[in-house]
């Protein structure tokens, strides 16, 4: 089974709003191992509506809609799918009662347009709505199926949870899991370089590379009958995957590195603290998004200044004189000093050129220093970020975040 | 002129990433008055993008599209539109000499699958990618254009600001210019309650609203034959509304409020000093994305254990046993310590309970206090920003940077 989505609103159409339903309803579908060939978006124009749909359902098996569902006169979806399947539209009494009853515990009054949310095709299924007014539906016909449903994501995503990923199930027989394998250090076309016959040659479970700000992510998408037999068959290319690159795999299913140095740190019981020059407090605002890292991450400190270094750091005025505050060791005596300093497991640090302005031709804008230090051992890298890009201060700072996070996960995970 | 959105690649139909692309460039055409009845995504397969790129030919002047443009074997969108257009792809030496460059600067080794990226339809227009290595371009036959852009949107955007725009532009004879008035504190409907008959007066130049994350843009769009009889229209009106808000207008074309802050602390010649607990770093990380953000930032401080609020601010001890951790007081002494410290001149701090654990029926999710401390000033506000939804971490700790940013920016300012 295919589907398709189309999502109806002048004001996607406009810039206002990104459509973030369609990729909620793409994920939603993929899990369900119904594929998407196609995602539209178009306006509340009943012409091009028409239009719009007849060319999904000539395409796909399933059309998911969202939008139109609403009391105003714009509001057309159901109207135009029952007039393309040829059904009435009909009072579903139900709907209406559900609706005077939501209206009259709230302090608006229930007025006479809204009447027109309860109408719907004739033998439609109802899903109700547990956020909003308008209930969504699904039709089906000659082997297609319209599955209708409200614009405002919190209605949409709660709808498509518990009731259209439930009358899906109960239709296919084929369902499709995915595992996404994190790859660092590495760009895209050199990891495909690598992989290219591998991925030809695996057909189920598939092989796709995407490139992600700084990392390669390749996901491995297995279907198959239930969900033990899907995991089976991602289980062995995943371990070999991670056996083509030992040195570059630093997780599978993480979400985000960050995300994954938390997990690593909190199972370990270890704690992190963090110094940072050029990166200016990203490391830090990156580990205390995820929920839990106040039981891992002690401090951070951004050491923008010279002075800063000196006096919340410890770093020695005369290694940043001998040095500079760009150097190797400068970028060592901020990790220690913050791991010292904070009674942290684990120290990191970075100091570099982020540009525009600030490079040489000894230090050019992309010469980044980062460092590791712990009770047991000391360890810096100097990398060259710079790509000789306009306008890459956040690419370097973002690199300088990872390889930093890296050298930190690597020792986390050990 | 009317135009068409495709957005090339698989990823996007599995809803591995939402299509901001296409809201962007929805947006950027209308503020060039071109109008969009259609957005499209098609996956990495050449027959249904050459369906997809067909159809939106013959309903459209001009047809956009993102990604597709990379090194790897399914990268197809040029080759598909050379195709439909009945045009020859040749090597575009300019663009295979830069990337040999941005190679050669970087640590990646330049592998032969790139030289894919420098080839274009013939007579195409090319427009140089100042931060990767895919040029975007431009073709045209027939009336019709076909406007080709990366698909990462760091890349795309400025892309599109920077080179698609002109181009748009030179085939116009109105040219349309806009200025951004940036509101804090105040919601959309508020701004809209309040400006509702003004911005239906304005036709040109007209006057639109903007939700963003925490704050409130409103749009000013002159049509004129040239960029200086548009200033010239639009200035007044920004005055208007200035005087409209006084206290919550905190910039005009200010880009973000972290960019006017270090703007305006520049233009006074004053440093400031952060010091972060539920913010965890991101007011510093914010403000160092500023080029030039070292002339201002002495140092931020992410105090996140209690120790570290004492041992690096010198916060009381009695302080945080007395109040709290979460509290006016501690958040006070946090700024006046971090500024002592530093000898900046202006000292902010946040602290308070981002969730989602840790509330309680005194201190709930949401809870946020920030300071700031000058020689001559101490502040500090109680702030209540949770909504109740499941998951507003990030919003909790976003709205809590806007607000101890503000405070800096108005005594910045002052």
């Amino acid at each position: 089974m295919n589907a398709e989505i189309l999502c109806v609103g002048t004001e996607i159409l406009l810039g206002d709003i990104v459509n973030t339903n369609a990729a909620y309803i793409s994920r939603g579908l993929a899990a369900c191992g119904v594929g998407c060939y196609y995602q539209s978006v178009v306006g509340d124009n009943p012409g091009r509506l028409t239009d719009s749909l007849k060319l999904a359902l000539s395409r796909a098996d399933i059309v998911v809609t969202t939008g139109g569902l609403g009391p105003t006169y714009d509001d057309l979806t159901k109207e135009t799918v029952a007039d393309c399947f040829g059904l009435e539209m009909e009072l579903h009494q139900p709907s209406l009662d559900r609706m005077i009853a939501i209206f009259s515990g709230g302090s608006r009054p229930f007025t006479k347009n809204n009447e027109k949310q309860a109408y719907m095709p004739r033998g439609a299924t109802i899903f109700d709505n547990d956020r909003g007014t308008a209930p969504g539906l699904a039709v089906e016909k000659d082997g297609k199926i319209v599955i209708m449903l409200p614009g405002p994501p919190s209605e949409m995503t709660a709808m498509f949870d518990n009731k259209v990923i439930p009358f899906l199930e109960s239709r296919s027989t084929q369902i499709l899991r995915s595992s996404t394998i994190h790859i660092f250090g590495m760009g895209e076309s050199a990891v495909e370089d690598v992989l290219h016959d591998y991925m030809l040659e695996h057909t189920n479970p598939t092989v796709a590379p995407y490139a992600k700000t700084g990392e390669v992510q390749l996901r491995v998408t297995a279907a198959a009958p239930d969900a033990a037999a899907a995991d089976a068959m991602i289980g062995p290319v995943v371990e070999e995957i991670k056996a083509i690159f030992p040195d570059h795999v630093y997780g599978v299913d993480a979400g985000t590195m960050h995300n994954a140095l938390v997990r690593a740190l909190a199972a370990a019981g270890r704690t992190i603290a963090v110094a940072e020059s050029c990166t200016g407090g990203m490391i830090a605002a990156r580990i205390t998004e995820v929920p839990g890292a106040s039981d891992v991450l002690l401090c951070g400190v951004c050491a923008y200044a010279n002075e800063s270094k000196i006096e919340f750091l410890g770093v020695g005025r005369d290694t940043i004189v001998a040095n500079g505050a760009v150097s190797a060791e400068t970028a060592l005596e901020m990790a220690r000093g913050v791991r010292l300093r904070s009674g942290a497991d684990i120290g990191i640090a970075t100091t570099g050129i982020a540009g525009p302005g600030g490079g040489s031709a000894e230090k050019p804008v992309g010469l980044v220093y980062v460092a590791l230090s712990t009770a047991d051992k000391e360890e810096t890298r100097e990398l060259r970020l710079g790509r000789g890009y306009a306008n890459e201060r956040e690419l370097i700072r973002n690199a300088a975040c990872l390889h930093a996070m890296h050298l930190a996960l690597k020792e986390g995970i050990a």
